[in-house]
């Protein structure tokens, strides 16, 4: 990497956390200058606004989400153990969170859905890629027997977003990961003892 | 009431939505201007402070959403029956919210986890008041012989909050009632097949 390309990725590693704790609202750009080291200039020197880069670390953000999911459901075949994957690298969001802050799909959706169009259409690109790949686990384990018949596979995917993503919400409310882990406790039943067979 | 007391109701009547929508950081007090048609001294006649006008603003959206569930528990006393209400008016919080912009305890929750340690406080209060009505409708229900035995009543309750909030969040970043039809039919399927008796 060059030095534009290295002072790049640090603006956005040490604005993506920023973003993700205050949002995109609370984050001034004096934060963005206090977290960075740099002035005004040197940050738009490789961004175009503040949109422009809170866009980017969002996106870095969903990317460090997204190496989480490939490490976890890396070397699991079944379905069931692969929806359980997806449950635990939810649950690590509390204790070991690939991004300070929590959830920054849940953060920029609950901050973006009534004020930033382009904020609000990356979070729902991310999710329909989370809900995707939930949706061909599931199907994949109906086709292989591993799961039950007549499962949908789209009534899987909500059912694990919003029951994760809401336990997201009350564990950080209340700093207690015993809301997370009932959570988990139920969907592991669920994936158990509903659906797999 | 006197005028004063009714210039007040106003503000709290029109601020609460734009904070519910827009959320404490991205209300400006040029919006709030604007929805109350005051100048600030107006508006710092009746409120000490943004903080204090917010905090004013949380508690009214969140007294028109308990009556929402006074109204939807009155003359229901199965406990099965008043778990399925409550689903009901989270459900409605997409068509035909309380207070437009969502669950305002989900979105206060949100921002105000890592940034407002006074709102933090409020969103927790109220989410103790909701957890604390449904695990009493569960006591009762298990003591009346309506829910099974050995039911947590604290685990019925994070589930609830945790899949109906998610699921708002997920409907509201889609514009798509369908994410809270497929979370409110898990949780009836629940409380009638895993909870009733």
């Amino acid at each position: 990497m060059n030095k534009g390309a290295q002072t790049r990725e640090m603006i956005l590693a040490r604005t993506a956390p920023l973003f993700n704790r205050q949002g995109y609202f609370g984050a001034s750009l004096a934060d963005i200058m206090r977290v960075t080291g740099l002035e005004k200039g040197g940050i738009y020197n490789h961004f175009a606004s503040k949109d422009d880069l809170a866009l980017a670390a969002f996106e870095y953000s969903v990317g460090l989400q997204q190496q989480r999911f490939a490490e976890a459901l890396a070397g699991k075949h079944n379905a069931a153990e692969r929806l359980r994957a997806i449950v635990n690298v939810f649950q690590a969001t509390i204790d070991n969170p690939a991004i300070a802050g929590g959830c920054p799909v849940l953060n920029t959706a609950i901050e973006a859905d009534d004020t930033h169009p382009a904020l609000r259409a990356r979070a729902r690109a991310t999710m329909d890629e989370w809900h995707a790949m939930v949706e061909r686990i599931v199907a994949k384990g109906t086709e292989r027997g591993e799961l039950r018949a007549n499962i949908d596979p789209a009534a899987v995917a909500t059912l694990l977003t919003a029951t994760l993503e809401g336990a997201i919400m009350l564990s950080k409310l209340y700093d207690d990961t015993s809301y997370m882990l009932r959570a988990v406790q139920h969907l592991n039943w669920y994936i158990d003892s509903v659906l797999a067979q």
